[in-house]
């Protein structure tokens, strides 16, 4: 039996205290004197436990998961708004109440932490948070915003030497990076429905272009939603790759770059398993995410991915033990060495 | 037997002089003494000819297609480049060059016109070149560029009053728009491999957010570049419409959008022709672009978008034909009366 690892799970349901700490900060951008302390905000355990029992807890134990990488609340992290200060102290505030989760819920949750970006700072700013949420809160990944700007795409390609100090710490720390945008703030782009997809596939074809995994050989990269337009395009990418002189994509990009299986029907996941190999697919589902309603062609929830891989013809019960959990483990080492101390 | 009939070829092998009267342009903008002339740009019928019979038409033999609708080069549009006026003089020499190869090879080219959009201006200006290419160049279709700006989206959505003067002459003349954008001049966008397919999903979204198909019930989009992320994502944008209240997909814009087959792997023309009525795809292959190379995993040309159509094991011989020839001639009615009055 694998232990089935969602590696793409968001605190969505966090308690109203939470959104209304935020809107308190975001007028304090304005007026300095209503902007509130971290220490405000107070939300209690049995809050939290709530929030989770009734939702994520819930909904793995009837779909049938056992453990959630909890990361905040992707469409919340919001680092377009206000500038460093204003993003690290929420993310100080979103990361301890996912770590609070864990606690609470140590074998079902497990933190990757946010990070406090902001448009225009070095992502070196980051680090004392990143540090904080490895050493302290027991993180097992981080998520990375390549567009802090929310949608006006202001910063360097991912291959850019501007994010090399997050990568110094991700390849010491052996740390994955799910690329992961925020809310977007530009009217062209619906937040979930064209801007995460559109973040997912510009950051797959950035790395394409460079070389960045010459200087980081053990750079991990989770791309979520299915990899965006990345395997319907399969034939393009690797051509595109050709015409550049590139190595063939399994050498130049897939020993670190992975794609998660939130892709919200049969065909769709039937595809990503098609052209991308298996030990780049890891198990997810961004429940309680962007869709929460149910399929009306099948009966079900949309992003009950597991009953795609259930009924995947394509994938033999090795490929989806690889999926649910062996590459999971691979990916997250330091998930692996939390599960083996746990004696999972 | 259908006439094959590709939706989507652009003129990307014009001769030479062009670039060269366009370099001198861009040049221009900065020091107006150096501005060209239109009637500067010298190309002989010849040179059009051997352009043609050497690239495209060769290779549409070789392959078995029949008409290409021909449009400018898309990344040449580059709409980001000066102002309306600079936009105005090259829309005007790109599209009679794609007119004047219409009428050297009449059985074989059908012109499609590129618009002088420009950034910040309104898109009603393009109005005279419409006109002048639909009733002159005998256009049956227009390139509509959601994005001028060349990867910083800084014009409204698609579905904004803004868009309307467009919109209301596409009607007035029974002419569809393939949605499609030029050239990234943003370092994080690559043109081919990120900005085309990220502004096709956009567009779609965009077109669920909004009623645009309330007030012009006629309008006809194809998206381009098999739809982006779009029917890999089918569950996602199915799910977030019913999170919006909005009609089945079916009815709310799969009566005036379509997806063309530039998807350049068998696996991807399949999940394309599983998820989306065979009404709505339209044959394309974007021959001579992107994607010039040979795929190694099979020996054919990635762009040979034939091949996987006719290897596909979900499409009939009637879907076949309604692919090739017969959903091109129902979203294109000024072709269909064109090939009409050629006995076709």
């Amino acid at each position: 039996m694998s232990l089935i690892i969602d590696c793409h799970g968001h605190y969505t349901t966090a308690p109203k205290a939470l959104e209304a700490w935020r809107n308190q900060q975001i007028a304090g951008i304005k007026d300095p004197a209503a902007m509130p302390r971290a220490a405000d905000l107070k939300i209690s355990d049995d809050e939290l436990r709530e929030s989770i029992e009734t939702n994520q807890l819930r909904l793995m134990k009837e779909r049938g998961s056992d453990i959630t990488l909890f990361s905040p609340r992707a469409s919340f992290m919001a680092h377009h708004i206000g500038d460093f200060n204003v993003s690290s102290t929420w993310a100080a505030i979103c990361n301890e109440l996912c770590y609070r989760v864990s606690t609470l819920f140590p074998d079902n949750f497990v933190p990757v932490a946010m990070l406090p970006q902001s448009p225009g700072v070095d992502p070196k700013t980051c680090i004392p948070e990143l540090e904080k949420c490895v050493k302290e809160y027991g993180a097992v990944g981080i998520n990375l915003n390549p567009d802090p700007s929310g949608g006006h795409w202001t910063s360097p390609p991912l291959t850019d030497r501007h994010w090399y100090p997050i990568y110094e710490k991700m390849a010491e720390y052996d740390l994955p990076a799910m690329i992961h945008v925020s809310t977007s703030c530009n009217a062209c782009f619906h937040t979930t429905g064209a801007h995460y997809l559109n973040a997912d596939t510009t950051a797959f074809m950035q790395l394409i272009q460079g070389d960045l995994f010459k200087d980081f050989p053990t750079l991990k990269f989770l791309i979520p939603h299915g990899g965006g337009a990345v395997p319907y395009h399969w034939g393009r990418f690797r051509g595109l790759a050709q015409e550049m002189k590139k190595p063939l994509l399994d050498t130049h990009v897939m020993n670190n770059v992975f794609f998660d299986t939130c892709v919200y029907h049969q065909p769709g996941i039937d595809l990503l398993n098609t052209v991308i190999p298996v030990k780049n697919v890891l198990f997810a589902s961004e429940m309680i995410g962007a869709v929460r309603g149910i399929d009306p062609t099948t009966g079900n929830y949309y992003d009950d991915t597991k009953r795609y891989i259930e009924a995947s013809k394509i994938l033999s019960a090795e490929d989806k033990h690889q999926i649910y959990e062996g590459n999971v483990r691979r990916v997250f080492p330091r998930l692996d060495a939390r599960l083996k101390a746990r004696n999972k």
